[in-house]
């Protein structure tokens, strides 16, 4: 892609009204863009961010069995009266009224409408266990809405409920969620640690959080830094540096993020909005239910706290917005921006590559090119009237002039069969 | 995919509800459940053709140049008051106050948002052209929603905007925007024509209106049934067998679908937004747009209306939600189902297979597929026991024994050569 088409307006100082980095790299990489408190507009590069890691989660949600589907953020009161929701969940419930008068709300979860969609259908035992889950917009109406995407107004989850005619089954699913959830924040670079935690509003029997380690956020963990030992900060008073319980490594403490939640429901809303199936015995019982979020918009904030710093990001394999950044240094006409036309029209058959044809002095591209942050970088420059070009690595810093494009297609190729590159076109 | 774990829970009986068509098939079929008047849920098998317009979209937007981003749904008042749309649009806005009382109202559209989005970036004439989309849901207040997805309250649109400094260079993009729409019907297996319309609530110069052929809907037409001449009623007098005024074919007349419009805006939300360039001459201008819409889940409509008759749909190749329905005729255990279980292994490699692995009865199976609509079909039944079984193509009734699977590839090879099938994997 030409980067003069993304529009990625970068701003060359730090906004005054971000308190964190992630947040800061956000705003001045011309990522998103504040509407309103709490409620902003995902540019192009976040987008394609974001829809990488959507992907990731589709993959390995549809692996184990899941089906996706949409539902309405619009929800009718009557629902979240049978589930006595309407009462309980107070301010942060966007409330509002259609032309009719008649009382709806938007959709900070979807048990209510998962539970209505279902019920009709799982009559009988004969049609568990089901699985579905939906890629969405929330909404939840934050008294202080902060830290860019960390707790916002509107934001994207993932949301999957599982729905079972026995406790066994729903321990089985909710292992086999587990084990992908690790599979999805280990794909999106995440480190993070699970841990038991509340189960707040939505209520339930037990549930675990999958928390990014981090400085920022809202949850306090106590953690190994060698091993997966974790807890909640409440739940354990063991001192930064003491041993790990298992044996392994020391103990640190982190303000972390939430990125995920997993939950065994069990009856609580199959009970009162009456989700009944009847058994082999043709005994009438309750729906059992499990509920497991991903907060998407999150899952990128965490991982610019880890992968970036005040100036720079290097944005993990599988999430980077492009592959392949190349920078002529010299404007339209010179033999530095002819080479990395060339360069491009090539790669950009095989891999995912921005091509930077703005006519802007190097410093400023060096600068956007930091912020962008995508780890394989062609520099064409003084040198490319001699057909050479430079292959840097943001990550590392290892650079190599290379004067051949079989020799950097075989360097990608190398990195490729190393698991560096995942494209979509192979 | 199994199909007990994808969730179509059809219907046996026509429901009362639905008054044309595809409402109908859309709810026997398990493709949606309706949440309130106009507020659907996308079941699995929607969902899959809904992302597969979607990605229809992507891959000509992208290829012409434009940009994916993500608006959000809550829009501040102070935007709306400043394009006077506010006070103009009517009890169609859906309005909302947050918990400060703030006004808000939930976008039908999204010149406001995005004309701040780029007013502070698009202020020199170097930065042209540009050309932003999204795909997102949207909301309207309709005070009769109808037709199942057809006029609904909450729904799924795609909408461009593209920036330009003269007049000349928005009748450019116009026009390849305008070669991409007719791109993405045609591969929706959509039959439409282009023509002028009003443009309502979005205002600006000109604009027209890509119209699917159907007997629902709310536009009526007169065109010809052998060219691209179409015509508004209400500007054209010509009777139905008329012969066209191009010379080709006669004129017929339908109420269509509207599946999209495109804008040329002008300075209609530049000027009083203040979105203001400055030339080569260094004057300050206002900035021309264009906005090109199209409506997600009336195109779903739109192709059932065409390609669906009351018990039977037969989706076109590249929105079919499958690529490949197996059914066996006998339950687990049986030579029939086992040798569909294998095949189901083996092609599900290459392509996208639905297995009907429920244990029902063949009568239940064949209605159920009918209505799912998978051109494609491997039937197992008695012959199972020989290692025979039946390919059958849905669209023309066409059916061959099959013995071997070297045989099935080489079928499903030839097809695929003819373009009949395309999928994401090869």
């Amino acid at each position: 892609m030409k980067q003069t088409l993304l529009f990625v307006p970068t701003l060359r100082d730090n906004p005054k009204e971000a308190e964190v980095n992630s947040h800061r790299i956000l705003l001045r990489g011309g990522y998103v863009r504040q509407l309103a408190a709490g409620i902003y507009t995902y540019l192009p590069l976040a987008y394609r961010i974001i829809k990488k890691i959507e992907n990731i989660i589709r993959e390995e949600l549809d692996k184990i069995g899941c089906s996706e589907l949409l539902m309405p953020a619009m929800q009718p009161r009557d629902i979240w009266e049978e589930s006595g929701r309407w009462q309980d969940y107070g301010k942060e419930l966007v409330r509002l009224k259609d032309r009719h008068d008649r009382d709806f709300c938007l959709g900070p979860t979807h048990e209510e409408v998962i539970t209505t969609v279902i019920r009709d259908y799982l009559t009988t035992y004969k049609r568990f266990p089901l699985a579905l889950y939906q890629i969405q917009t929330k909404f939840r109406d934050e008294f202080r809405p902060r830290y860019g995407l960390m707790r916002g107004r509107e934001f994207i989850m993932k949301d999957l409920y599982t729905f079972h005619t026995e406790d066994g089954d729903l321990d089985h699913w909710y292992n086999e969620v587990r084990k992908a959830y690790q599979r999805i924040f280990n794909r999106c670079g995440l480190n993070y640690r699970i841990v038991s935690a509340d189960s707040g509003n939505i209520g339930g029997k037990s549930s675990e959080e999958f928390v990014g380690l981090c400085d920022i956020g809202e949850d306090t963990i106590v953690y190994s830094d060698e091993s997966d030992f974790a807890c909640n900060k409440e739940l354990c008073d063991l001192p930064e540096g003491a041993p790990s319980p298992d044996g392994k490594g020391k103990i640190l403490h982190a303000r972390g993020i939430e990125v995920g939640h997993i939950f065994k429901l069990g009856t609580k809303y199959s009970l009162p909005m009456k989700a009944i199936f009847v058994d082999y015995e043709q005994k009438q019982k309750p729906i059992i239910m499990g509920c497991y979020g991903i907060g998407i918009s999150r899952v990128l904030m965490a991982i610019l706290e880890q992968h970036a710093d005040e100036n720079k990001v290097v944005w993990p394999q599988e999430v980077t917005p492009f592959q392949i950044h190349i920078l002529p240094l010299d404007k339209e006409g010179t033999p530095a921006f002819e080479l990395a036309q060339e360069l491009y029209e090539k790669l950009n058959k095989d891999y995912e590559v921005l091509f930077d044809d703005r006519n802007e002095r190097p410093g400023v591209k060096f600068n956007d090119a930091d912020l962008i942050g995508i780890n394989h970088r062609i520099i064409v420059g003084k040198k490319a009237a001699e057909g050479i070009f430079e292959y840097e690595r943001l990550a590392d810093g290892f650079k190599q002039d290379i004067s051949d494009l079989n020799e950097l297609h075989e360097l990608l190729k190398a990195l490729r069969m190393f698991g560096d590159f995942k494209t979509g076109r192979q």
